[in-house]
């Protein structure tokens, strides 16, 4: 049989937690494609101080496709926490030196391919060097630099005027050819504003997601972002991707059922609420096949390394769970 | 035919040469033992910040003996030159990395071997952490740590006392035993007291020499080091080579007879003379068998690092004629 072969276009720690689990399918063929915006922490000084691109998001799912259980892994997620390098990642400086060397982010990744010994492969969305930018409705205010966007809370008060990308960006051709190639594209987990849209604002993306004859599933946010998408339903984040799509491109639309734990919802109340599906919506023509199941995590997935949960969600995607359902979408 | 066991007894740029050269030998099965008092630059601040061993002189050897021309061995030899990374080299890190998560320097070296894919081995001299210590005679002074004792130009002048490594080290039994299986051990070339002596200062190290069957031969500096070893003839290097080992052990000693090159003896003279024989000492009995000839290179070896090389010997071994004589030695 043939594997099947399947795109995936996500950003950060979700990316991470779906591949782990999908990597477990054997006639899956996976191609992560990456964003290149990370701005923020050591991929965010790399970047600063070796001109190089943000190679954080590729290092990720590298790892994650790493069929090496042991050290090499291990290397590649760790962070110093002493000294001159407190705070950089190796995996991170191993391709910004690759990278430096060959004036090639793409031979960086497939040299750190070959010694994480990785099933599937990594593509940056675009190898030019950019930044995400946001241009406020109600403010003559604009916000460049991913972390920054991120962090920023008015996005859903003062409304976005235009996201874009500065300097523009294009689409790396060997990622464009992937998503034609394919047989289901994944869109999602991440961030919205910050990890999965910045995928849609390079120039070519669009396109070649309208041009392909994959399935696209869109893999829907657990949680709302306050500041960001505050009281926004599943067919409320569909509708977006698919505004910066520019068409009703989504198959399916995997989202969450299961209610997070009290305790995880207490904690993570200053961040966000659970999406819930708007029962109330009539159901449009075009509109994507909805699939609702459990897909979270009962506790915290240990994987992730400390540093980063920290900084991230803590109500995430089971991996298993989440790789089951999908595998569904993709098969049925 | 089972190839021929050689176990190297080298430091720094030189034992990188000498490596570089012999490799090439398709016979030889090369273990490369290196010293594990570095205290200078990267490998230095590595030490300080993560507590881990000494890198460097590992990290040369490995990427000497790699059988990879492209680009992991120019990773293993980048040196930053930008931002907070500045002064760093990526191999020291990636060793020290390793070393870090594994607890396990050997184990360090082994994952590095594997990546660049090394013909032969490297194994640390000693695992204690530990440091190079000199007490001189006419002054009451100790100075501690190779790089300060390299750079100390009173070393002749003031009389070493005694040499010593704190803590005491005692020898990895892996190197012991290739001592002891192997047909012919080179010592050398290498920095006299800073290189080549902290190997025969290792508690262990004099009584594998004095009890393997092998062959050896001392590799005898081109240059005396002014304020080290002003004033010494190739007897006089193979002479204090024997008294730190305790015995006669040496079965040849290869000298250089070839003059450098009047514009390198220039940019030379501040450092240090040609190292020459000297005819009218008479022969002893045990003595080794001395042999003369032409290993010089005739122009700057430009393999090494250009910032490796403005801090090393600017006269050095050509690694194809020392290869070739040394081989001589080793075969007839």
């Amino acid at each position: 049989m043939k594997p099947f072969k399947i795109v995936t276009i996500s950003g950060g720690t979700g990316g991470f937690t779906m591949l782990s689990g999908l990597k477990t399918y054997q006639d899956l063929d996976l191609t992560a494609i990456v964003t290149m915006t990370d701005s923020g922490g050591s991929t965010g000084q790399l970047r600063d101080e070796l001109g190089v691109l943000p190679p954080g998001d590729a290092r990720q799912c590298l790892v994650a496709l790493s069929r090496n259980s042991g050290v090499m892994r291990d290397l590649f997620t760790y962070r110093y926490q002493e000294g001159q390098l407190t705070g950089h990642n190796f995996g991170n400086l191993f391709l910004s030196t690759l990278e430096k060397i060959t004036g090639d982010f793409t031979q960086a990744i497939e040299e750190a391919a070959d010694v994480l010994n990785v099933e599937g492969s990594v593509k940056p969305v675009t190898t030019t060097n950019t930044n995400l930018c946001v241009d406020l409705q109600e403010q003559k205010k604009t916000i460049c630099g991913e972390q920054d966007i991120t962090q920023y809370e008015g996005l859903r008060y003062f409304g976005i005027e235009r996201m874009y990308l500065d300097p523009p960006a294009v689409i790396n051709e060997s990622a464009r050819q992937a998503i034609l190639d394919a047989d289901a594209v994944i869109i999602g987990p991440g961030n919205l504003y910050a990890s999965i849209i910045p995928h849609l604002l390079v120039e070519g993306v669009p396109r070649a997601l309208q041009e392909t004859d994959a399935r696209i599933i869109f893999n829907c946010n657990l949680m709302v972002k306050y500041g960001h998408t505050d009281g926004f339903s599943v067919q409320d984040f569909a509708r977006e991707i698919e505004t910066y799509v520019g068409a009703n491109v989504l198959d399916y639309v995997l989202y969450n059922t299961q209610r997070p734990s009290s305790e995880l919802l207490e904690r993570y109340q200053q961040e966000g609420a659970p999406v819930e599906f708007d029962k109330t919506e009539t159901e449009k023509d075009n509109a994507p096949a909805f699939v609702g199941a459990d897909v979270i995590a009962d506790e915290l997935y240990s994987q992730v390394p400390k540093k980063d949960l920290l900084r991230r969600t803590l109500i995430r995607h089971d991996p298993e769970k989440l790789a089951r359902e999908l595998y569904a979408c993709l098969k049925n």
